[in-house]
Parts: C-alpha cells; structure tokens; sequence
C-alpha cells in the first residue's frame, strides 16, 4: 500500500483540498500564503488567516536556543501575513511537550514570542498546551487588510518583471532562526498597488516560483547571474547558484510588477528600504514553463527543485 | 533544574500569559474556552478563536479508525465554540505525519473532517502539513456570536442552579472519540440568555467546575446523587461516582442558571432537546469553595481531581 511518504507532499494537500467544501464568505481557500474570508458586517476589512508549525528535528534542533525557536514560530506566519501585503492581529499557539523541558527554557520561549509579538503588534490570545514525542510550536495567525486588496499568488502577468527581496541560500547556517518577516515591504507593495502576485520563499526560490507560476497560469525565465546569492550559500555543499535557488526557508519575498512601473517602482523601492529588491527575471507564457537561464542565454538544469516535507531532506535544511 | 512535569500544565500556562500583553480590541485573552476579539469596522459580532490538538498516543491509539480520529480533532474545537454560544465559522488544520501514514487511511481521516465540518457548517480554509514522530491534528477554528453575548466562564453568581447536559464518566470507552459537540445546545443558551456561566467538559466535571468558580469568584455544592452518570462510567475501575467526576473528556456543557429561571428554563429545556440537562448542585460563595455532597450532607473526597497533561494520567484517559 502506498504511503504519504510516496506520494509527497504536494499530492498529499492535493487529496486533503479536493474534498473540502468553501463558503461563500471565503474568498480564498487553501493554496495562497494565508487564507482570506470576509464577513457580511465589516464592509471595509479582508481577514486573513494562516498556520505553520515548527517541529523539533524538522525545523530546529535540539540544541538550538529557545528564543531562536520562539522567534522561528511567530516569524512564519508573520512570513505569511507579510506575502499577503496584511496586518498582523492575534495569534494563538499549540505547544507540545515532552514534560522534560526545564523551566528556564521554556521562559525563554514565552518570552521571546511575546517579545516578538510586541514588535510585530498583535496579541497572544490563546492557545493549548499538550504533552508529545518533541517539543513543537503550531501557530495560528490572523490578520486583516482592506478588502480585495491582497496580493495574491495568481495575479501575474506575462511581462511582469520577477522581484527578491534581500539574499538567498544557505539560511540553514543561521537566517532560518533569525529572519526578519518582511511585514513592512508587504504592506507598501500592497498600499502602493506595486506588486501584481506574491509569495514568501519558504521552499526555495524555484519551488516557490513555480507555485506562483502555476497558479497565474505563466511560465517565468530567471537570469542565473542576476539571482541575489547570500553569503551563507558560498559555504553550501552544493553551488551557491544552486542553493539560492532552491534552499528552503529564506523568509524573502518574490513578487512581479508590471514592466510599466519598473523604474518608477525601483526609485521609490531604494528611497524607502534599506533591504534590496533584485530583478531577477521576467514572467512569460505559460508554455515556457520555468526556465533558469545564464549569461548565455543557455537554461541550466537543477539537480533539485526545493524543498518536500515527505521527500526527505534534499537541501540541507531541517 | 525543575521541568515542565515538574509544575505542571496549570503553572504552565501561567507562566506563559503573564509574559503576554493584549491589545485594546481583545475582549478577553487565554482562559476561556475561545478568545473573544472584535473588529473597529464589525459593529455586529465578536469573533471567536479556539485551537486543540490530538496527538497519537495521548487522545486517540494508534489503532484508532482513522474517521475517528478527524472526528475529533474538529469535534474538540467545535465544543469550545459551543461552550460560548458561538456559531463556527472558519478553520485550519496543522498537520503532522510520519510519513508512513497508508493514502487510504490519510483519505479516510480528510473524509471524516471534511464531513463533520459541512456539518457543523464551516470551511477549513488552510493549514500547515508537516513530518514529526507521530500523527497530530492542532486544529485553530474561528467563529462568532452578537458581541457582548458570549457565555464566559466568569459570569456565576452565589445562588445560581449548577446544570450539566448528558451524562458523565468512562468516556475512554467510546464517547471521547465519537462525541457530539453541544453546538446547538450552547447557542440557544446564548440566545435565550439562560445561562449566566459556560464551561465544556474537558478534564472532568471536578476540575472544569474549580475553572469555573475561580473565574466567577465563587464556590460550589455538587449533590453527588445528582449527576447522571453514564453508562460507560459503571466500567470505570474507580468508583462511577469518582468517574463520572473526574474523567475527562465528556464534552458535555456545565453551566449555570438564575435561580428565579429554574423552572421556566427546566420546561423550556425539555421541550426544545432530547439531551439532559440535570441540575447538580448551586453556586456558593467563594469561602465555600468545592464541595461535593451525599445524601446526608457529608463531603466526599475525591481522590484525585482531573487531568492534568505534564502530571501523568491519573484517570485512564488516553
């Protein structure tokens, strides 16, 4: 009999997706950063809700500080809120248990998700405490921007110039813990109307490209040489061409504007965040499918595509 | 050093909430059976947010059917929203697998969720999957009710009639995997405005009683000849009394009456719902604290007094 294991991740939200049934309040489903529903009393705000867990083995190890894992938790679905161009409001948090955490360590862990929550304003409001094999942290976040404004993953459009914030790869050696969630470059692409399709790169430049592609219904080209390469990825086992495409975990976000609005986009970008937002390709045709390209014009091949929770560990990262 | 198992869940937990601060719009925070939070542009409802695990080994074997097991992943959050007279709404599932997980026993539990939530009418509109040591379900549901009407915990008063609908005890031996959250039950509480206190029963009638009455600021007489007993219970290797006292997971509503109300709302009861609800005991004041009587008026001892998840389980739950 076939496994989760055999059939992967994606196959296996695939099979949960197709039986469930959305209400007419909800106006996007499974398949986007966060989901949005709308209620019939509030005519002004889309709410947005999203989850994501960490798992002690998965996504920290056992030696890893506890305010990095209190961090790494609430940062996620920031991440998420973020991709989405929304506001953070309330969270609530399942924790699991052994029972052999020490006291000491697991105020750090409050502490820092309370810290972190302070800074990205919302508010802690619940949750649940259960004992288990491994410590983990399941996050549920809701946040909320004005109605139809969220930057979603289907929106873009051949033509469309291929943004990155930041730098990627190689953040197993330290940004997964330590990332910032890119709430405030969000929300202005959202204010501002920059941005026509977006998504956090969770697992990895090219696996994340490929699911905004396919849900806009475009391929996409990728210039190699114009990719942002971390610092992190020179030291990764693989090429760090290699590893910023499809290293895990990067927390940046990848997001198209329409050609029209490149230059005026790039200045008013440069005069508002320090953080760097990189071209680094162009949306095509659904039928170019997703080409990585080099100087010469040639498509490179990857030995991987990202990151597969039932896949194994592929890319180094937890 | 001291561990979590050394403080147990109680301490926990507030150790966590003291760290958390709470925003203006957050009617009220941890504590509750769900967060109660309200939108500056809803003038109509507040919002509910509650989030519960099932966790292999701890609330369900691994021999469990797999429709079970979904059953009450969604059931347990849905008892929450009752237990505030709440209508649920939205919901996302964190999953975590294995990965050896068979595709038609992961079928059959995306079946029994998607099932019980057209039931109870609501959408689950994303989630998280992920590998860890064993199968979990962290379920986060969101519903709503006209603001100000949530049955809190808080609201006994001295004099109030003690009420508990169903039956009591032994729920290891079926009922805390094929239970019925008491959804209709708990808002027509709320819309009659019946009820002046709400708790569901999770860690057993005892323990979920001292919850209530330290929130509402009082104390409490049980007549222990009073409250029904299931079936189930009778199996119990305690006594059924300690049983139907102390087991946890009967997801039935405890919850208090005016005493001026008592028969109006008895009659009322009973042409409206097949299910019981029994009258145990009263509300006291709070120098009173718990007392559970017999017939002659004589305290009982109980010999322990819930579940409690970092003190072990005391009380053959799973």
């Amino acid at each position: 009999m076939r496994t989760l294991s055999d059939i992967g991740e994606k196959e296996a939200v695939r099979r949960f997706t197709m039986q469930l049934k959305q209400r007419g309040d909800v106006i996007a489903g499974p398949g986007d950063d966060c989901a949005i529903v709308r209620s019939p009393n509030d005519s002004v705000n889309d709410w947005l809700y999203t989850s994501d867990a960490v798992i002690e083995g998965r996504h920290f190890g056992a030696d890893t500080a506890m305010n990095e894992v209190g961090h790494k938790a609430l940062g996620r679905v920031l991440s998420d809120i973020a991709a989405m161009g929304g506001e953070p409001d309330w969270c609530l948090i399942d924790l699991v248990a052994t029972g052999e955490e020490t006291v000491e360590d697991m105020d750090a862990l409050y502490r820092a998700i309370a810290d972190r929550a302070d800074e990205a304003g919302l508010s802690v409001v619940g949750g649940d405490l259960a004992r288990g094999p491994c410590l983990e942290l399941h996050v549920f976040a809701a946040g909320h921007l004005p109605q139809g404004t969220a930057i979603m993953r289907s929106g873009a459009q051949p033509g469309d110039i291929l943004y990155v914030s930041g730098t990627l790869g190689g953040s197993i050696r330290g940004k997964h813990l330590t990332f910032e969630p890119r709430l405030r470059e969000g929300q202005w692409l959202r204010e501002r109307a920059w941005a026509t399709a977006m998504i956090d790169v969770t697992d990895g430049l090219y696996s994340d490209l490929c699911q905004l592609s396919e849900m806009s219904g475009v391929g996409a080209d990728i210039a190699a040489g114009a990719i942002p390469i971390s610092a992190a990825a020179t030291e990764a086992p693989t090429t760090p061409l290699q590893a910023a495409l499809c290293d895990g975990e990067d927390y940046e976000l990848l997001f198209t504007v329409p050609p029209g609005k490149q230059s005026e986009f790039e200045t008013s970008w440069k005069s508002t965040f320090e953080l760097t937002a990189t071209p680094i390709g162009k949306i095509t045709d659904i039928g170019n499918g997703i080409c990585v390209v080099d100087q010469n014009g040639d498509s490179i091949i990857l030995d991987n595509q990202g990151y597969d929770h039932f896949a194994g560990n592929r890319n180094g990262q937890p």
